[in-house]
């Protein structure tokens, strides 16, 4: 039985007839590839910590709970495994055209100057052969980046994405993936937003278009089931 | 005084707070540039209306209205006009590698031979000057399309996207504006979708993070501000 | 026993010294991967035939012939093909902003109406699965197209490119084909310009740096040891 | 008069008349815009001095001396200026998926660990706003960077594209400038390579299709030209 999606209590009936689908294309399958790879989008203490102005505890630290256990998977498989930052360093000083045309002031900015954001938790330290790519303050993994490059080196065929914020760098680097023709999948569990029916609305978009969504204990099912031995065996 | 925004029913007051914001970043003045352009996405008769599967007739023909408005400003003012559509043309056959990853079954599919979606409606016909950029299949206008090079071009700094559908194509493509540095603006009334708590949740997102939400009558008033002739002169 | 290279007769001792290499890493085997498809740059009249301003009769001629060969064989083996041009359709009258900063003052234009340079020679006629591809006057078969997102579908992990011309966008085409990490075959036979030292100073350039530039007979050699049904037996 | 042109010794008549033009159109005035800015592509050591094994003393060390004479006019007239290099810092080690398909071995290696080639030489130090790109290994300063977003930002319309070498990482440079449909700009003596040929048969190409290729001091008279109090109050 598949798992409940995390937007059942918010979107009406009225919406989801309107695009003429029946409930079951919602509670469909994961149709990817067997080739999948991991993209961890910001999981820094920035946005996962209520004690930077970006960030959301209550959401964030079981996130990185939930990232855990899917890079703990993930490693087990050998699957290749990306992360995303934001900037090239902690002290770099963001300079306007860095900054961009974002409709806020400052993103990721420090409480202190001992205690810089741009960090990522110890549950969730890359392993040396993990490529940490600097995103330089724009939401997509991919623009202004070698992400593509990156998949194509690594044969992958599917990407499935995490992170922070699920409205804001998760569905921008989920939507590139898609639009590059690679398989998307979201394990909901993994993402966290500030704003809740952002979270919701964004995860249910990406399900109708882009990706699947699905659970995490769905997504390593997948995972296992296409790199375990015996799958890569058959 | 500004008109209100269309997501103030719907999102509450802990999902606003969550941003420690005030409610002034949300009703601030537009920040745009000083040279727009317009891009009117996909607004063709199978996301319009409902007798196509991808339709939506009760919001579709509201923003055709809406859309037709807006161009009659833009044009009188001289700006740069692009429209999108989904494919080559009406006969087109799509491939599985065209059609990619969509979670749909089919996009843009005509009910007759003799009656084609893929169509502008006669009160937004291009102008001969005004391009039509073939997405082929893909939400936003700047992936695998020539865009970006006819904004430079252009020597455009602001870009004011419409269309259908808010959460899909017009979302992907404000993204893509934002990401490469354009100022963007959402004239709110010349969007549709058929989901209409995805419609209120991205414009809410959108204005939030990348572009400035605003109703058709600011779009307008902010376009003559800057490109008439007095404002040229000055 | 490999091949002469097309620059033998050209580059100079001093040049290839410059590089600190020896002659071995010119004579080097094809490093590639498995998963081939072969990408036909702009093989249409205009830049084949002498008639148009464009064209060059004396190397485009035999171009279409191996050409014709290398598909023979592709086909055969069931590889992706996909072909680019220049423009939409023949009649499409080019605007500035689609020309762009080209310092040639046209491109592809026809001797009489009725003698349209851009459509392809019989024998280099694209089959109904294999996608042609508009380049909108862009010398990339990548630039603004969705070539990337096909290449992905494909499983490809390496590109053949041919066409012409040499110098301008087959060169281009390998450029973007070498960044997005695909291993690149460039047969040299199937490539043409008209400026010869261009032609083979592009080869050698693309050699040393992002390519492998063979025979077609090594070529074709190397499709069927990766696609013959005993390579993929093995 | 305008200076002559580095290829003049190198290329004959008959592939000059292979393209139906006459010699005026090798020797036609800068066609450029009024908004330019400056790319000096990979100055560092490891390109520069041939105690790196990809550098090349002979023309490296001119071109630095032209360089800075090409951005001290510049900063006068303040225009932007951006700088790349290959790696994000000198302790970087390459993992293969970053290396990509380049046909060498290595790149911008080091003659050992206090001797780092992932520096600019003194006189060619970015200032404090200047910002420097990291190219993570690819050839143009486009690929995988933000560099379209910082041009669009600082509302360029002309990018000058200077550094090493003529025949790698400068031209795709300014074919991606090109593309963009950016004006573009190539300033000769800030240029090199370390094959002859190739840097001479580049900046032929170069200028045939994609680039004005002028004398470094008439590149300056056009920046002054454009950007001197008497010609903005013009």
């Amino acid at each position: 039985m598949p798992a409940p999606k995390p937007w059942e209590d918010l979107i009406s009936q009225e919406d989801i007839g309107s695009f003429n689908r029946s409930f079951e294309a919602l509670n469909r399958p994961i149709t990817a590839g067997t080739k999948p790879a991991v993209v961890v989008i910001d999981m820094t203490l920035a946005f996962i910590d209520s004690s930077y102005p970006s960030g959301h505890s209550e959401t964030g630290w079981p996130a990185v709970a939930a990232n855990a256990k899917l890079l703990e998977s993930a490693r087990a498989l050998e699957l290749p495994i990306y992360f995303t930052k934001a900037f090239a360093d902690v002290d770099h000083v963001v300079r306007p055209k860095e900054h961009g045309r974002w409709k806020v002031a400052t993103l990721g900015s420090s409480p202190s100057p001992t205690f810089p954001g741009d960090v990522f938790p110890e549950a969730l330290t890359p392993l040396p052969d993990e490529i940490v790519i600097n995103k330089f303050n724009k939401p997509s993994g991919f623009y202004g980046t070698p992400l593509t490059s990156y998949l194509i080196y690594d044969d992958v065929d599917t990407v499935i994405v995490t992170g922070m914020t699920t409205s804001g760098c998760v569905r921008a680097t989920v939507l590139d993936a898609f639009m590059n023709n690679f398989y998307v999948i979201v394990p909901h569990e993994c993402s966290a937003d500030r704003s809740q029916i952002s979270h919701k609305v964004n995860l249910f978009d990406m399900h109708m278009k882009y990706a699947d969504v699905f659970s995490l204990e769905e997504t390593i099912e997948y995972m296992q089931s296409v790199k375990s031995p015996a799958a890569v065996a058959a």
